[in-house]
């Protein structure tokens, strides 16, 4: 009996991680002789704990073909660690059973380092059940921060759009600061690396273009040094555009948490660029308009750059190609090619072992010596990443996303109790 | 000796205006034997007044060009409004002698209600020195408040942005609902009109579809209700979108001014999101995220609607046309041409004394007797607004937007002393 295929999603999502699905699944149809079922777990591995598996055959045909231009995770996602199977196999063992109840015998987790881990446990737990299995993890993360691959899907598209964004934002507010906003702040995600504050940079050709500063985590904030910085550039150019990563601290606390209170006292929650809009409105008397991005610049798949889509697709497509041959134990990865000018690209793979619980930081060259700008080297990396546009089909002014039923199987085993 | 044009911007910038002043410009170049030189203001009526005048002809043609597809005020905007002439005639003087040391005989004016009201001061004010002068408002606002016109340029591009990214984060919090945030709030602009707000409502085609809850300006948020429904919409749905307008107010006191402060003690300016999402943490014990998008949205042209960039376009154009003919004293409109199917309209005009210090506000029948969804009447008009996409070129990854000098001509008077 041929065996099924098991996909899931986890972690937190990004513009393409569709992409990739449908690449697994459109190779998949084409090769259907090799395989079984296609299941996708419901809301990532918690599908394989409650048995909460979809049948991609279920779904109409166009719609799967939209998941290429769809953001989100189609089929839901997870934020879950599993514990570790030494010490309490539970989760592994009804994983196992489940798998073994459907005939899995392939495993595909999309997910970012957490997921690859999750992979890499299941893989190292099924070895002792001497079940055979291909367990293989697929590349996901707007952080960019998964080690060996030189890059990771979803970064290349909040890229594009961060920049964007940022340039758009200050074609506005340099219109508006000769009488009134003289700053703007664009806060950006990224919790321990600069990565998505950094790709506003690839916009700035010369000294006087946006963004003018950018905070990194990884450089400590100096209050006086920032406003110092900011009162200049006023001076200098008349107006100020920062973009912010929502991780920057000062004496290792974060600036987000600089004590907000509501006026029930309760604590306020995020949002650097509030706190950064208060000091430099208060200490230098300007206005100030900010932005938070958050949830917009990890879903705008409307602005997907075409590399990163492209990357994203190629890698579902060819965990279909290493399933077939029965490879396990890895994750795939984007492998840069020698370039003369253009960038180019193919589809490698690493040990799971070796990219499960690693972090891949900002490289410290990637930030000038000033501490609020990026170099050259960054600059060029970036860009790359950004290149192209895939726009996605619109229909009645907004574009046309998959709408799937996301119906699940029968079930064969009693409910789980975790 | 031909007549010199003035044309200048005005007011909060949108993603469209540069699509007006490109409309007049090109044909302004395709009418040149009926006109003198073409001068900008820089930043707005200030340029006026501080005799600060861009020649187009300095610019680059392929620059020009790019005005059609660049967000925010090529020239430089302003937020001015000109004294009483009757009180206090100075500026108006002041204005009267740039205007006759230059010899500008056709003044544009592109802004929204305000700056309607400076071009109707200005042109009456002319009328008592006996110089001839054509005065011809050009409507531009996001806020879609304008009077007589169907809609405002800048509007239709804001709302697919609206819309477009209130799709995109939902698909991205529902995929994380199971296990991490339930609730997304997305705060958009709009003081005292919820014409933005609204214009997320068109993507909702069923029940369980977001956005779960528009707030409104125009109707009163009550706390107890709004978690209420909150609370039912996750029960029912698993996840909740909210679309807030940043103008909501309680009794009279705008929720965004609800008391936050930082560790100095300091107020907390603006957002109504972060407010909203305290209240939900602190109440419902789920977890929340919020996006403030500010001048992104404002100034999104890479998202541009198709509909709203023509209409931006042709006002420019059809400017040129009323100036040939010396008619003065209006504001140009967009109307609504009777349709079948298709949205049609065409360009027409309204008198300035009749559109100047007038608020279109959301009628009352496009908000549902829920107070939280738009109605059929509204998502109509809205969507027609949206329709087609009008994208900027790219270079590099990002858009490729004017550059121009903005380099100002050589003074004829002295310095103004205000």
């Amino acid at each position: 009996m041929k065996g099924n295929i098991f996909y899931a999603q986890s972690g937190g999502v990004t513009p393409v991680i569709n992409a990739t699905a449908f690449g697994l699944i459109e190779q998949y149809f084409k090769n259907k002789k090799y395989f079984g079922k296609f299941y996708a777990g419901k809301n990532g591995i918690l599908g394989a704990l409650n048995e909460e598996l979809i049948d991609i055959s279920s779904e109409k045909k166009s719609e799967l073909e939209l998941l290429k231009q769809t953001p989100g995770g189609a089929f839901g996602s997870c934020r879950l660690k599993l514990k570790d199977y030494v010490k309490s196999e539970k989760q592994f063992q009804r994983i196992f059973e489940v798998f073994k109840a459907h005939n899995i015998r392939y495993f595909f987790y999309n997910g970012g380092g957490d997921s690859q881990d999750t992979t890499n446990k299941i893989s190292k737990f099924f070895k002792t059940k001497a079940y055979a299995i291909s367990c293989i993890g697929l590349p996901k993360t707007i952080d960019n921060d998964l080690p060996i691959t030189y890059c990771c899907p979803g970064y290349g598209s909040v890229a594009k759009y961060i920049a964007t964004s940022t340039l758009e934002a200050s074609l506005d507010v340099r219109s508006m600061s000769q009488t009134s906003t003289k700053v703007f702040i664009l806060e950006v995600m990224g919790r321990h690396a600069g990565w998505l504050a950094a790709s506003a940079g690839i916009i700035k050709k010369r000294a006087e273009d946006p963004p003018h500063l950018i905070l990194f985590p990884e450089i400590e904030f100096k209050q006086g040094y920032f406003l110092k910085k900011v009162r200049n550039v006023i001076n200098k150019y008349g107006y100020c555009v920062i973009v912010a990563s929502e991780g920057i601290k000062s004496k290792n606390k974060f600036i987000s948490d600089s004590g907000l209170k509501d006026s029930f006292g309760h604590a306020q929650l995020g949002g650097v660029a509030p706190v950064l809009s208060n000091m430099i409105t208060s200490k230098l008397n300007v206005k100030v308009h900010w932005a938070v991005s958050d949830y917009l610049q990890r879903s705008a798949r409307h602005i997907g750059s075409k590399v990163d889509v492209e990357q994203a697709y190629m890698l579902g497509k060819s965990g279909i190609e290493y399933a077939k041959d029965n490879i396990s134990d890895v994750m795939l990865t984007i492998k840069k090619v020698a370039h003369k000018g253009k960038f180019k690209w193919k589809v490698g793979h690493a040990p799971l072992d070796k990219v499960a619980n690693f972090e891949k930081m900002l490289p410290k060259n990637f930030i000038k010596t000033n501490g609020y700008e990026i170099s050259k080297s960054c600059m060029s990396y970036i860009t790359d990443l950004t290149q192209g546009e895939d726009y996605p089909t619109y229909e009645t002014g907004f574009p046309r996303y998959a709408n799937l039923n996301c119906k699940t199987i029968n079930k064969k085993l009693k409910k789980f109790n975790s």
